[in-house]
């Protein structure tokens, strides 16, 4: 069968593939206060309105605002002040006509009363009576019944991320639990006969595995759910054997092939072999990570990532993280920070392929500039010393010292 | 007591409350692989070289460079294959002059080999031999002894934020625990008559503590270890009984303070006993947010945040989420992601404030605008219907409808 060799610039490289990718979402049901970061499955509705009963906003006095109109400091309105709202009760007052209630902020309006006096403009004059001397329009200093939200309204569309405030969001509601999208699983593989465990010695020739450990970190912050399944040699039959396994339990597969061109080699085959339709591409137009492959077999996403730590890391942000934001169908994923900053030095590149350059964020004279780490692409310890990466675009030749760039952090 | 009144910038107000925090680094062990997201506490360094062996960074052939000084297309040098280093095995072949051996990407160059040849710059020739049509220069193509890491080199100072590439960096060296900070213990006190639990019925004149939730979430995304008070009477005893525990059991303190002037008083009261120095300012010239406390006492920062959930979140974000970073003394925490955007509309504000402006993102003809959504601060809402927040500056009377402006994701 053979290999075929199909290399795509890497905005393409995505769209096909997202084109490809179906959302998987099946629903569990969560309490709110642990559903941060997960997404929502379906619209959310407000069981009741918010709030529900009419809030003074100010510390004051709780008034009929009809009885200050024309109130000013040289003309005051006198009122008599009937009680105190309670917090936390339902008022226990009602106003007639000349009368005022002393009022905390967040305080339940009584039901005669339609608006709030901020007590810097009232006066105390003795026997029960203020003074207002400035009026107030109906409906000031109040927050009515449904204002933050209605009875029904959607407050949370299908597909969303959940933040701090949207736990807040729903808990002021009573929703104690949200049912969310069950995280993605992604089937991490690594292969090659070069390639031990991190917890055991290397010897002459072996490197320890460190791409299932990063692309997992890398999986929990897309809000998937890593299964290692650990180093598969460089074996045909032992391959397709721990790709058949991860097809049955992953929603998304991803190999990081081990260095030899035969371990490669039988990684494309295992991928061809997987399912309908295949292979999409082989190779995107990007440094560094070239030799990935980009795959849909019966519906199910499966990537072949370069055996490097850097393209391999490189490559999961660009094809992996944006699979599980679809598979997720959430609209509003985490981002990367962006900083802007100068480049500190020339960057040389080749057009026709994207450069992603890792870079250190130094301030000097209160700019911001990025050294570019340099090294061969494929140590490890290049992202390590690197605050971010910088693009240079396929098309251009390199940046030159002084350059505007955005850094994404990661 | 007199509870004095001192309001200050935002920015005055962290730097005074920053300069009284001293890190409070308690350090505890965690397998590598369980370590993301959480902070070194000293310097690490490399236990051996990386890589420990001379590695090719092509498919080709290992060679002595010499041996294809001069080599062309035109003038080919031919050299004698006399074997191949096989993947994760010390090399099993030596060169003489004249000879060269098949090699893979990563494998590791036999002793007398300095150079790899790529293969596209090959030809086999029969009887074992091929011809190089591109000299290359002694170390092309292959990555030295220590070149990524040198033995004893500091591979990660104290206080580095964990990432993924940083994971990678200690697996790839076989170091599989790490020593961290634990993460400091923010206690969360919810006050007010009027709050109650979430999972509660809200009755007339109640509202659902949301704060408990929204500063726990923000405080594990800023690398801290939430523990939650419950919701605390309008009572001085039992709030100087939950401080007082708070005091024993965390590293940091953080009231939100219910909406009453009695209950305010009773917060302000509170923390200005808890110890020395006690209350650095009350009051920061921003809103939402303005009636805050910022106190150390006995060396714990202690925080009485506004009760609406609005200002609460905003102010957690300003002054407690760099004080927990500040405990951890981490030099590399995460950033919010900021997004330039053009104001959709005039935004009217208040010189001698600092207005945080909750809005929506829309891309408009191409372009990123950002719609304030406009509401009554203490509305969670706004904050929920947002993708973030932009600063009108304490200095600006506002922002014009197309001024280009920094949104901050939450």
């Amino acid at each position: 069968m053979p290999i075929f060799f199909n290399v795509l610039p890497p905005s393409e490289a995505l769209l096909l593939l997202l084109s490809h990718v179906r959302p998987r979402v099946q629903a569990e049901t969560l309490p709110t206060v642990e559903a941060l970061d997960r997404v929502t499955v379906a619209p959310l509705a407000a069981p009741h309105p918010l709030p529900t009963f009419r809030r003074g906003t100010m510390d004051g006095y709780a008034v009929r605002a009809a009885d200050t109109y024309g109130a000013t400091g040289s003309l005051p309105a006198f009122l008599q002040v009937v009680g105190e709202v309670a917090m936390g009760r339902p008022p226990n007052v009602t106003l007639s006509p000349g009368q005022a209630a002393i009022i905390h902020t967040g305080g339940a309006l009584p039901e005669t009363a339609d608006a709030v006096v901020q007590v810097e403009n009232t006066q105390p004059v003795g026997d029960g009576e203020i003074e207002v001397v400035k009026a107030v329009a109906a409906g000031e200093n109040v927050i009515q019944v449904g204002e933050d939200v209605a009875t029904g309204e959607e407050i949370l569309p299908a597909g969303h991320w959940l933040r701090p405030q949207d736990l807040g969001g729903l808990l002021a509601l009573g929703i104690t639990e949200v049912p969310v999208a069950r995280k993605p699983r992604v089937a991490l593989i690594a292969t090659g006969d070069e390639v031990i465990p991190p917890d055991q010695e290397a010897g002459p020739g072996q490197v320890r595995d460190i791409n299932s450990y990063t692309t997992a970190a890398q999986t929990l912050r897309a809000g998937g759910e890593p299964l290692l399944y650990g180093i598969i040699p460089d074996d045909l039959p032992a391959l397709e054997a721990a790709a058949a396994r991860a097809m049955a339990e992953a929603d998304l597969l991803v190999f990081s092939a081990g260095s030899s061109v035969s371990v490669r080699d039988a990684t494309a085959l295992v991928i061809a072999g997987l399912g309908e339709p295949g292979i999409l591409f082989h190779g995107v137009a990007i440094r560094p990570g070239k030799p990935t492959i980009g795959a849909i077999a019966d519906g199910k996403p499966a990537i072949g990532l370069p055996g490097n730590p850097v393209s391999a890391m490189n490559l999961f942000d660009l094809l992996v993280v944006p699979t599980i934001h679809r598979l997720l169908d959430c609209h509003n994923p985490p981002q990367h920070s962006v900083v802007r900053a100068r480049v500190a030095r020339n960057v040389a590149a080749t057009p026709g392929r994207e450069d992603r350059v890792p870079a250190k964020l130094v301030r000097r004279d209160g700019e911001l500039w990025a050294e570019p780490v340099f090294g061969k692409s494929n140590l490890i310890y290049t992202l390590v010393h690197a605050d971010g990466t910088f693009v240079v675009p396929l098309d251009a030749a390199g940046v030159t010292a002084g350059e505007w760039v955005e850094v994404r952090l990661f």
